[in-house]
């Protein structure tokens, strides 16, 4: 399969939840009319979206709901559930345990990190917080393809570092820092601050 | 000034932060070359970036790191402050009123609101969370150009409608749900299960 650019891959995760709600709602099929009005976005950005994969749809009659829902995640690779591990068991580690969201997709967090000695013991969402210096003897043990890193700045490389040693291949990064890891590790940063940045430009240059 | 894309101003933000660095550790100027490969990006793409803006730096002396940082945060709206609201007083919503990033880019939140009669008068970071149905009055008081919407899924249009009759002109949502918002208000979508999507798809997809 040829490379999409992630903006496809974000649709295709929008068009996924939709998708589902009509599922849930008994509707069987629906128009790329109605799909690309709920996205916000066109039918022929849809269909050139869809098209990526093979043919979906039949003129006039719509997509089949289950049969695109069931396509969308195979692409997005939802078929099957994640373990995942959490690094940072302060005030946004320990929500983002919490996160229905993620469970919801099949991302299951299975184990919190720290170094603080007063946090390690401790427990959120029923996880025992553990020491980030057995990270890489767990992995072995209890390997995970997905890490969330939720720790201050100064600290995220390192704990990268054991990652990647431990065999992790795609992380989900808070920490406001740009991350160093081999070709193979898929890196997503996620900057808060930086999000209400593009809502100030907004505001400055109306 | 014309319209620059997301992308670039994601960018410029991330320029500044480095700047930000190189002014703390004394420097005052910085190459193209070097401010790309803090980055991750090209010096190419960087003379790009700021040419949208008029004429900086010059020929083999580099930026000037106070200069280029002072026209940055003009050009993104950041040399004032902003007054946030943040409505819902959940998990996410209680650390995001502690996050430091927000308030070191002048971003203060500054009022917390929840529906829900437990939360209600109870404190986070310090503030009284207020309830949701005085938001609109409250806004005629203490106008908010920003506002960050943590509710579950079901409430936010809600929420939102009321917060833009009271004047809000920019949303960070993290509800998973798209918004209708007048023409004049910018909407800023943060989909955490989304984040974690685009790496299954780069799991499934290597």
């Amino acid at each position: 399969m040829r490379k999409i650019s992630e903006s496809t891959v974000r649709r295709l995760s929008l068009y996924l939840r939709f998708l589902e709600q009509s599922e849930q709602q008994g509707h069987t099929t629906i128009s790329s009319e109605e799909l690309a009005r709920r996205g916000g976005t066109t039918s022929a950005q849809i269909r050139k979206d869809l098209s990526f994969f093979g043919s979906f749809g039949k003129r006039g009659l719509g997509y089949s709901v289950p049969e695109l829902a069931h396509r969308i995640r195979e692409i997005l690779g939802l078929e099957r559930a994640y373990r995942v591990i959490l690094v940072g068991a302060g005030k946004i580690g320990g929500a983002l345990v919490h996160y229905e969201g993620f469970r919801q997709r099949g991302f299951h967090v299975a184990a919190i990190y720290d170094r603080d000695p007063k946090k390690i013991g401790s427990r959120r969402n029923g996880l025992v917080v553990r020491d980030i210096k057995h990270i890489e003897t767990d992995l072995k043990k209890e390997p995970s393809d997905i890490a969330i890193v939720v720790t201050p700045a100064a600290a995220a490389q390192d704990v990268v570092d054991r990652m990647v040693r431990g065999g992790v291949k795609a992380i989900l990064n808070f920490a406001p820092v740009q991350l160093s890891v081999p070709r193979d590790v898929a890196v997503k940063t996620v900057n808060m601050a930086l999000e209400l940045e593009t809502l100030s430009y907004s505001l400055a240059n109306r």
